[in-house]
């Protein structure tokens, strides 16, 4: 029986205590002088081998975003598959990519991410429909992560359309549910911590699967607000997601040090908000 | 001046005579055996180069898809750019890539695609909205190319939604045009061949913009239907792509040859609907 990426980020979450998900989006203009003497892709590797070595047992997963390594080029991508490899067994590692295209494509991305680089989830764009997922949706546990509503301010352009009785991000949300149900992949939802009140509107349709939260600290998403919107019953459910607000806590030689600091004080306070059960 | 993307299209289907836009999505059980001494990596770079040499005066563009390099890791993305490299001059090159991301992280990709890997054009995915693809519209002359009627037969499952008095679909191309008049990038349209109807109603709320035509031969969209939809008056703005059909007409040691002649057959049938100007 494999553990699906629900179970998977649900048991580094009890251990760790913590809804943490820390975002490993590499800016080397961020990276502190005591790495500079490294090529950018070692640079890159080793920066986020520090951050992990320091945080692994504060966060629920860890979420590289493929931009960022590809932005430099073959060598960030070694520095990706170096990244991964860093990552301790059971903290899942999340790939956001937000790939989305037709069957024979999506089965060749499927291919690379999670046989080729062993990622556990990615993120994933619904706008291509159904059939674009299900070659993703069929990999057994696999997080299959769907991006829903985003926490940027123009995320409402296309997301906030009304489609019938509802907009279009809950028709995603909905789908996203009857997908649940069918495919044996380990489906979960992107929703910006910037729209609490959208995400309880999400969290009313879905009222069972991970919600990842991107948009606290830099983006400045109220945490609060997020949580009481987001939480489920169990008072988890959520993969509260920080990247620039921990991992470039401080850009000198304490920079792994401070981010540890930076990802307690984020877990500390999402815990204020979670029920003892 | 820097030449746009749909210029230097225009350029190459005036010179070639042509609305083809070769595919390159390797896929190595598909290869010759002749070339089955090289490893991964280097026998798709061998094919594409091989495919490339036999129908470069034939194309208006060459479109690889990023899948099926990345499924291949390392070794499938260093022949993702030698492929890049091995397009002669005059001849655009669009990645086909669907990304969508938030603003830092579109930069990136941005960065990765357009200055690190010099790519002519990109396809992206509107889900997000407009502050989305903003970082990639801010590229002048640079092609990029919407999302926006999928050729697979699950495209419509969001899609094909009425929001107010249209579909999704539709208004993804009247965004685009409002884009097209406000960035500098060369913005185009991605519509499959398979929906002719769908088609034409994007081509009369884009009348100037090029649009990629996926979905012809394995697929088995109509050509003839499609270009009576889709042609602009000056009776070209269409990339009609086609990757299987020409890249393995043939998996003996004549492949490229083969690969040259379905290239013709699909340009002489798509020029016998062209209106002669």
């Amino acid at each position: 029986m494999v553990e699906s990426f629900a179970d998977q980020v649900r048991s580094a979450a009890d251990r760790a205590n913590s809804l943490v998900c820390v975002g490993l989006d590499p800016d080397l203009s961020k990276f502190p002088d005591s790495l500079s003497h490294l090529p950018p892709g070692e640079r890159i590797a080793a920066f986020n081998k520090s951050i992990i070595e320091a945080t692994a047992d504060l966060v629920c997963c860890y979420k590289p975003n493929l931009a960022f390594y590809a932005a430099h080029g073959i060598a960030g991508l070694e520095a990706l598959l170096a990244t991964r490899d860093a990552v301790p067994a059971g903290v899942p590692v999340l790939l956001d990519c937000k790939v989305g295209d037709i069957g024979s494509t999506a089965a060749a991305y499927a291919r690379a991410f999670f046989d080729e680089w062993d990622f556990d989830g990615i993120t994933v764009n619904p706008y291509l429909g159904e059939d674009s997922l299900a070659p993703f949706l069929g990999y057994e546990g696999k997080g299959v992560i769907i991006v829903c509503k985003t926490s940027n301010p123009g995320g409402g352009d296309f997301q906030d359309l009304t489609v019938g009785d509802a907009t279009l991000f809950e028709t995603v949300a909905g789908r996203a549910v009857e997908w649940s149900a069918k495919y044996p992949a380990s489906i979960g939802l992107v929703v910006g911590a910037t729209w609490p009140e959208q995400l309880a509107r999400v969290r009313a349709i879905a009222p069972d699967l991970p919600i990842l939260l991107p948009g606290v600290g830099a983006q400045s998403g109220d945490v609060a607000a997020a949580l009481r919107a987001g939480l489920d019953v169990r008072g988890g459910g959520l993969l509260v997601s920080s990247s620039r607000g921990i991992i470039y806590a401080s850009n000198g030689p304490d920079f792994a040090e401070a981010a540890r600091t930076a990802a307690i004080t984020l877990r500390d306070s999402i815990n204020e908000y979670r029920p003892i059960l």
